[in-house]
């Protein structure tokens, strides 16, 4: 290897020599586009089908052949073929012996079969070298140029050479291939593209129990107890007042309880005087799951803003401001302007939109892009210090709002109390835990530990010359 | 080759070489821009210029010599230099000849030359190995470092190890190579960065003059009308009142415009019997610009809002409401209150903002960093399913809110419907064709049939083994 | 070589071969966190550790030995511990020698110690290649795989070879390198994650020094005065209306300050007659944080908005204008419709609303994801020919809102004009002078100055010929 060639190879990657030949089986919809884009950035492509001579619509310049002739022309074939006819292949093993083969299906069900479509087709074609790739990708995305849904096609398979080759040819096509290790990884990247969004799942849980919940708790409380006690019907209210009741209420308690994880993790590292004991279960998985929780949080203020604002514009409320002045003049009354009132009023809906618009940031700073740019002291600046000025800022909202309502025993009715209580409970629980842990004494105590102190250290253990980075971590796992 | 190496270099690429040279020619803003990045990241960079002993303002570690003197320091040749310029090269065929020559120029105009100016190099200079780069990257970008916009650089030549070679450097300086195919591609490539929004332009004529159209139609049934039948001025509603009535019904519309042409291809495809013949290019063309269609229609809907939540503190309502009092007043009359219409103005407001609210959330999941990290599933989930509950809150909105005016005879000025009813018709009609799709019996052949079944197949084609992927594809290609 | 090895060798790379080892010294949470990714990643990972046998808590699959026997097993080091403890690496030198000595090490603060800390590693272990990398990196990012923060991973040193082991190490973690040149900038990259949003700070100093200076501007010509003059207690008006006043003024000016260096630029350029000259360092500055300033403006108008929404059901608003109905039944006055007013009032609020929107749209196209797929000529069209109609609409905004009231003498409280005055003055200049500059007489000549016209050059300078791009550059430069 000469110095000159050696200049070139770093910076051959990404394209594909010439007359690199891919072949491809099954002249599918999914085999038609990838052979089809791959002819485009520069590969040969030959196409294996049953019946060669009857295969039409297949792009411009790829050649059909029979399976077994084929694969002869190629390295690396691609298997766009469905799992249950994998045992043609069987047929082939002399051909495909040494070959790449590339696993590029997917299942309807989550775990339809017992081993992954990947290791199946490893034990039909024991010679051949299979790696899963290009499932994720769709053959209308491909096709169309529009690589809307995500470019990243997840890679697994057992020898490292092969996985490379299948890499490059990703790359070759734009798109951004991801290791994710050896075939027992194909079960999981083939379950991949099954699931629907399963991190926001539990949020999803959470909040919508509690708008049930609260939506029957106001229900009961304002249009039964209405009609049962004067015999009116406000069944109206549903429309916009109830929700309007419901949504800054679970808004408040999901942002509460993104926090509430990381107090009761503090609590957990102090009780135990260490942090090098694993956290139960249900804590990891909710602190995993809390920047989905505070964007469904977002959801909910954003809907109580605009059921606010359209307030002035509903034919009831229009209607009632009316009567009142009429009912003023008629009775020549006129209400004085009282200074605490307004001062009260007006704080309340202040509180209010600061705190929306805190949210509205902490929101716009979750979007990957913005998140990709920051650094972590950046995002665990707004994350957690913005986070925590937005829960104050809300809890205030609420608190002012209520005022002194909760003196006045006709607020509760049927010894219910008011709603928006309710929503008070996690949210001043979080802040006065928050409040006590960062009091010098306890903050101290808390940052040795993370910073790796044990209480009940062995004298001979001399680790803490490792902790290079340990602080920002382990913050940032229990703050953020 | 040892084992060691083999180690190695899979790990080396994205930086250069020790020594490797990179020669430029011209040292104007660009030259001097690309050839300051790429001294950062590490390469040897040596400028050509016709007055070396002249050129001021180069950055510091290049140096600068005469065309012929610097082309012979390097393999690979950037051209920063205007095409009107080329013929110079013709002196240095010889120098030039089997290196790789970069042309990196834009022209001012689409299609200003008949050949692309990477092509017209490549005749100019006979033996290089030409190759089209950089052309959509910024001078000042690539100086301040802040490269905002795009970070991709098309890349097209005939020779692969060149282009190789070229998006080696791209990738260097931290930018993204995308391999755009032979020279043939650089026309397209130069083009690229004089379009402006070529996928939004069809939408916006749409949008556009569907909002003169109803403007007139608002102008001369409302302000015209007035004016000739009571000889009342209310020519101040082209501030608000009009534009209020224009922005949600092109919204609508627009909204409708996203989901047609997925309707069209279903029935197209349920009455050819098969999904392996092309569709009529508008209706491709109108399914690529869909995303497009329905930005526009987010941002009617956001002008609709917003324009709708000022009606209290506009002048005109207050005089309205304000007199409407005091006449009630003077007359001695009270309204009482009609919950039907307490109803119905709530669940019409209420259905508008939860439409809002969802077409938000479409907007959001179409942020490329958002659809990036969704899989398929949930990208046609949120745009399909949660696309047509948009829709469906959206004319569930219009419908309440026109109620039972079209009975009476007072709404059809001149004859002419209320423009709310424009609105209506091509959403009706749209659910109501989706609705008949989703029948059970209709649903099953529209799978069937792009699951590759075809009412008129020969028997003897046996192609549904290679549907892998086909169902997500086809229904994707139609649905979203 | 042959030519089948040839072939393989482009597609090789973003995967670690078989067996090849990295060496990670410390079993703090970092370097666990590491060795974890990287094994998962096919990695095999050896920990060096002072206490090999006390060493808990280690990943699965990893061996741990003494520092020594550690450090023989690979070629790679990765060196986990804090900077206070690289002293005992001196007795290492020997095994150290030629290998690759990663330092991850953050500091505390910034410019903590006098040399960064891997140039003081350079200079502990004299024979070991050191990179700087991974230090922007969280441990508690690669163990919970949700890289929410920054994937970029800086990388410095020396020796490129190493340095494009360490980049081929990171991209197979699924990070981004990016090479930042030699050692020296090893001090830059420590730096980098201790900062807080540096290019936001200089926009939030202008927003809040403006913002304290007219709250208490508004303060004094409106709750002062009204006190003293008046004798009556305003105050409430802190919580809302003066924000209200102070918000849509600091936002008018910002947006006006985005557009004024752009100016500046201009005149610099035609009175010096010439592009190559630099800019005085205050508006190279300036000019840098123009999307700041833009975003700031924006977040300020979102408040503003949302502060007006709210107007009609503040308490004050409500019983002021009942007993405006009050007093005019009352009296038996009834106030007569004016177009004029109605007219001025709606066009104002129009021009707020259109405004808005063109700000919130500057806004979304200045998300990274954004802003990464539109083209310069687009990037531009929308941030400077949007941005310029969005100062336009804002300024109409406000003059409109002001009308003739600067006729009235009792306007100016104490002699002060009303704060919406102040917010006129900049961005009146800027469009003024934007007027002259867009003259086809004024536009020629700086169109001529940056394409590179010199009015006093030398004759003999020909460099025109190098302008290639150079026009989208520099207009780009002053105008966006």
């Amino acid at each position: 290897m000469e110095a000159h060639s050696l200049n070139l190879i770093p910076l051959c990657n990404g394209s594909p020599r010439k007359c690199e030949t891919v072949c491809v089986f099954g002249t599918g919809d999914f085999g038609r586009s990838l052979g089809c884009k791959m002819l485009q950035c520069g590969y040969s492509v030959v196409f294996g089908s049953r019946t060669p001579k009857a295969s039409g619509l297949l792009p411009k310049g790829a050649e059909v052949f029979n399976h077994r002739e084929a694969a002869q022309r190629s390295s690396v074939v691609i298997l766009a073929v469905h799992r249950d006819h994998y045992s043609f292949l069987q047929d082939l093993t002399e051909v495909l012996h040494g070959k790449i083969l590339v696993d590029v299906s997917n299942n309807l069900k989550l775990n339809q079969h017992p081993e992954s479509n990947a290791e199946y087709l490893a034990q039909v074609v024991p010679g051949a070298k299979v790696v899963k790739a290009f499932n994720t990708v769709s053959a209308w995305a491909l096709q169309s140029g529009t690589l809307d849904a995500s470019r990243q096609v997840f890679v697994c398979g057992d020898d490292s050479t092969s996985k490379e080759m299948v890499m490059g040819i990703c790359r070759t096509l734009g798109l951004s291939p991801l290791d994710q290790g050896s075939l027992l990884a194909a079960k999981e990247v083939e379950n991949f593209p099954l699931q629907l969004f399963p991190m926001w799942r539990l949020p999803m849980y959470i909040a919508l129990s509690l708008t049930a919940f609260l939506f029957l708790y106001c229900l009961v409380t304002i249009v039964v107890f209405t009609n049962v006690k004067d015999g009116q019907d406000v069944s109206f209210r549903i429309a916009i007042s109830i929700p309007n009741k419901v949504f800054p209420i679970v808004s408040l308690m999901l942002l509460a309880l993104v926090y509430l994880p990381g107090i009761i993790a503090a609590i957990l590292q102090l009780y135990r005087g260490t942090k090098y004991s694993r956290f139960p279960d249900w804590l990891d998985k909710w602190m995993l799951c809390r920047k989905q929780l505070g964007l469904v949080a977002l959801a909910y203020a954003f809907l109580h803003v605009f059921y606010t604002l359209v307030i002035p514009i509903r034919y009831y409320v229009k209607w009632r401001s009316n009567n009142f002045i009429i009912s003023q003049i008629k009775n020549n009354k006129t209400s004085s302007f009282e200074t605490m009132s307004a001062w009260r009023g007006d704080s309340y809906i202040a509180l209010g939109i600061l705190g929306f618009f805190f949210y509205v940031l902490l929101g716009i700073t979750s979007l990957p892009s913005v998140s990709n740019v920051v650094n972590w002291r950046e995002f665990r600046f707004v994350q957690s210090k913005l986070g925590y000025l937005t829960l104050v800022l809300c809890t205030g909202h609420a608190l002012i709002f209520g005022w002194n309502k909760f003196l006045y025993i006709s607020q509760y009715k049927w010894y219910l109390p008011p709603p928006y209580m309710i929503s008070l409970v996690i949210p001043c629980v979080v802040l006065a835990i928050k409040l006590i842990l960062i009091t010098p004494c306890v903050d101290q105590t808390i940052t040795k530990i993370r910073q790796g102190w044990e209480r009940n250290a062995k004298p001979q253990k001399m680790e803490n010359y490792e902790v290079a980075k340990t602080t920002e971590t382990n913050e940032s796992k229990a703050m953020v």
